[in-house]
């Protein structure tokens, strides 16, 4: 086993999926996005409360067994910390407090599963946590001139934030008239979202660490330990739940083999790896709420082959060069063309790509698109897809192929952290089309290209902060040059002494 | 590792949850129900269709990531075996054949996602596999008296089966006449699935010696690598994942450490495992959507301490004596109380219960139920607690303390595969109820009780197959007795040898 969690933060963080981030955490979070209100709130009613409900448990059909494990809506476990089902929270705008509501269930619950006390519960999340039987009560003696309440659509799903659902008895029937839903509110909490604290950062390097020393012990046991696609995530899972205690994974594995490699999120992971493939590895960890997003793309004999090593380094060179021109200010589109001028000239000088034409002319054109048909890269926190990619003040998106599937095309701003994943994939429906196009076939030099059309995909990707005048790579830990990885694989790593 | 698993089965099941069981499988789980049809509907259509919609991916909250592994809806997949998403089903009841239908994407979804041709899904499922856009029409030119659907509630969560929604265009729309959702289709498929085929009862077989596989591998972790609850839920996964290609449990893990073992559905594990402890763990496998579900009780330090030995030997004598007299024609609920009795002799020969009271008088007031306050078991197959438990045409709930929690009153029947989970817990409140009740009072040594309240609880769970003439215990190859486990865990077991 390698270890890539620092000393320092293996003592802190170990057991933190067990115990729980401290309430301080949270206490960080809340002060961020009240800040953020004061700053963005047009016509700023600060005698006001937000109210927001947390998840319950999700049914698998109609069966009454916990098929999924729970884990908390995204923006209730922001400002809260909150890890339980049924949760209400009440967050007063004028003095910057917070209250939590529970519905403490009948005795007899205490005989199926474990019922917290209130004053446990206070205790925990360090949050007054009061009964739901006062909640309406409560909100009356407060009397604000506005309660507001999360609405908007989540620009990845299209799916509606979940909206607290009120429900007031006939004496406090008169507060209905006070809910405001603006999607203001919950954008301001989306875009406190994309700037994390410091200790929101220190526990994304945690995990970014954690997920590269996963990575690792895959990436060792490919040779001789993988089978099927689905030993990859099965070795990942186990490193992550028996070392850091998790239930989950950050999203589904994909863990493409050969030509599976080249579909984007492929999730299958029922085929049989055989010794001439290259093996994509899409897979992060969940820690605490948060998750990495990591991959490698790795052969399964222990050595790359001419062309995977020819395609691999274009597109380490495309991720490498997007993270050295990171910085605040930079406009994130520009670096999906940089990503995509690097693999442009990489393909150009591999002669996939016919010469004569400049990478200016081919961005335009959008000639990297047919190699590259997914976004650069994307928010990253609670959510794997984290939010606040578009706001009503953020740029819009960008129609354009490929750039069109950018998740946001903000300016970066010190303290995002934004996954970088370039990628080239050989996809033989989607070339065919530019080899059709008019404009578009002189660029390509088909023939060759089609040689490559099992070959699959190639995607490295990282989990990347912005920092004051750069950016930081939070899975810098994860070999990925080719030598040290065929060192790894062939148990001849420095690293490994 | 022990192998339970047989060399055939291995050879023939150990992929299985990859590559999916044969289309004999759900063949013969139509066929039974078709028969079944004909036995119990009265006022038969003949000249009939049955719809099935199949399930879609269940999105956590607004987030557009998979963070929940699909998992298809219990009866479409009886029936079907498909394990994809967004699937209908036209069941013919004249002629009892199957089509599925499927919605063909757009070519780019291919960029992202495994898309399958209608070609190979007709092979994979061996059932013939339409586009959706030919449903209707479908439909239309069959023309049927009846199109039926399913309705119903499930007697455990009370939650409504899933009902295929149907929006006929305008030409079909004369078909809507015809659609009949009476609940009586749904309780004689429900009906179907208590009594499991050769090929259900086979794997159900398989799916019981690899539980116990997992399990013994968590025994024999116990001693020296099990520091938290959490523990224990990650070697039992590891194993079956690892070894199986699982990506599910059965049912979220109960692993309860000293006083946690007496919350019945207990599922936080995040405490520490004091070596003074006893240890309840219950923990099924889910393979190729089947599921056994396998309570283990054992002591953190490798030898159970007097009254550990003392109370578990009662419950193992309760689930013993239970599976000895366990038949076609028994009423299940006497089984519950066969159990009950077994309990009430071991504690009152152990002085919790005070002498001069009959167990038959102690039956009737329901003195057993405050020391196990559930059910005895209930039906198991695709869902943990398994669906059919009470129809119109079975025998009703009984409305007695205890009683009241068994999932199922029926008569046991040929091929009911059924848990056998009793148990004994000393849950302060609860007892204290009864300490306190002029009835029941006299029952209990309430100051010997006392001494217990730190003790937690046991329970020894089995999956059982009713037979022709008697019962067979599916997880029979899991260690029991004490001497056995205390060996397993001390490495000196001749089980290891």
């Amino acid at each position: 086993m390698l270890q890539f969690v620092s000393n320092k933060h293996k003592e802190d963080y170990k057991s933190i999926e067990i115990e729980g981030l401290p309430p301080s955490f949270f206490e960080l979070n809340r002060a961020n996005f009240f800040e953020n209100l004061k700053t963005k709130l047009k016509n700023y009613e600060t005698d006001s409360v937000l109210i927001l409900q947390g998840g319950s448990d999700i049914p698998r059909f109609d069966t009454d067994v916990i098929s999924y494990i729970f884990l908390q809506e995204s923006y209730f476990y922001y400002l809260t910390g909150v890890r339980d089902t049924d949760f209400y929270t009440i967050l007063d705008i004028k003095n910057e407090s917070i209250t939590l509501f529970w519905k403490v269930p009948p005795e007899s619950t205490k005989i199926w599963s474990y019922v917290p006390t209130l004053e446990s519960l206070t205790k925990k999340y360090g949050i007054l946590t009061k009964d739901m039987v006062d909640f309406y009560k409560f909100i009356g003696e407060r009397n604000p001139k506005t309660i507001y309440l999360l609405n908007g659509t989540n620009s990845d799903s299209k799916s509606k934030v979940k909206t607290a659902v009120l429900n007031f008895p006939t004496e406090y029937e008169y507060l209905a008239k006070v809910v405001d839903n603006t999607e203001l509110i919950w954008e301001i909490l989306a875009d406190t979202r994309t700037r994390k604290s410091q200790k929101e950062i220190e526990l994304l390097q945690f995990i970014g660490d954690l997920t590269a020393e996963a990575h690792v012990s895959v990436i060792k046991a490919m040779k001789y330990d993988i089978y099927y696609e689905r030993d990859m995530e099965s070795v990942f899972f186990d490193y992550i739940s028996k070392n850091y205690y998790t239930r989950f994974t950050g999203y589904q594995c994909v863990c493409g083999t050969g030509i599976n490699s080249k579909t984007l999120h492929y999730g299958n992971n029922d085929q049989v790896v055989k010794k001439e493939n290259i093996n994509l590895m899409d897979m992060g960890a969940r820690i605490a709420g948060y998750v990495s997003d990591v991959t490698s793309t790795i052969p399964k004999s222990g050595k790359y082959s001419y062309v995977q090593k020819e395609i691999y380094n274009i597109v380490l060179k495309a991720n490498r060069t997007v993270q050295a021109n990171m910085k605040p200010g930079v406009y994130w589109p520009d670096m999906h063309l940089l990503a995509e001028a690097t693999i442009l000239d990489g393909l150009q000088q591999l002669g996939l790509i016919n010469d004569g034409y400049s990478i200016q002319e081919m961005l335009k054109n959008r000639v990297a698109y047919y190699f590259m048909p997914h976004g650069l890269g994307h928010l990253i926190g609670l959510d794997m897809h984290d939010v606040g990619g578009y706001l009503s003040f953020t740029p819009p998106r960008i129609n354009l192929p490929g750039l069109n599937f950018l998740r946001t095309a903000r300016y970066l701003e010190e303290n995002n952290v934004i996954t970088v994943e370039p990628g080239i994939y050989f996809i033989e429906f989607h070339l065919q089309k530019a080899f059709k196009d008019p404009l578009l076939s002189k660029y390509f030099n088909s023939e060759l290209i089609k040689s490559f059309f099992g070959f699959g995909g190639v995607r490295i990707e990282d989990n990347v902060l912005v920092t004051k005048d750069g950016s930081l790579n939070l899975t810098a830990k994860l070999p990925r040059n080719i030598e040290e990885i065929e060192a790894l694989m062939n148990n001849s790593s420095n690293l490994l002494k």
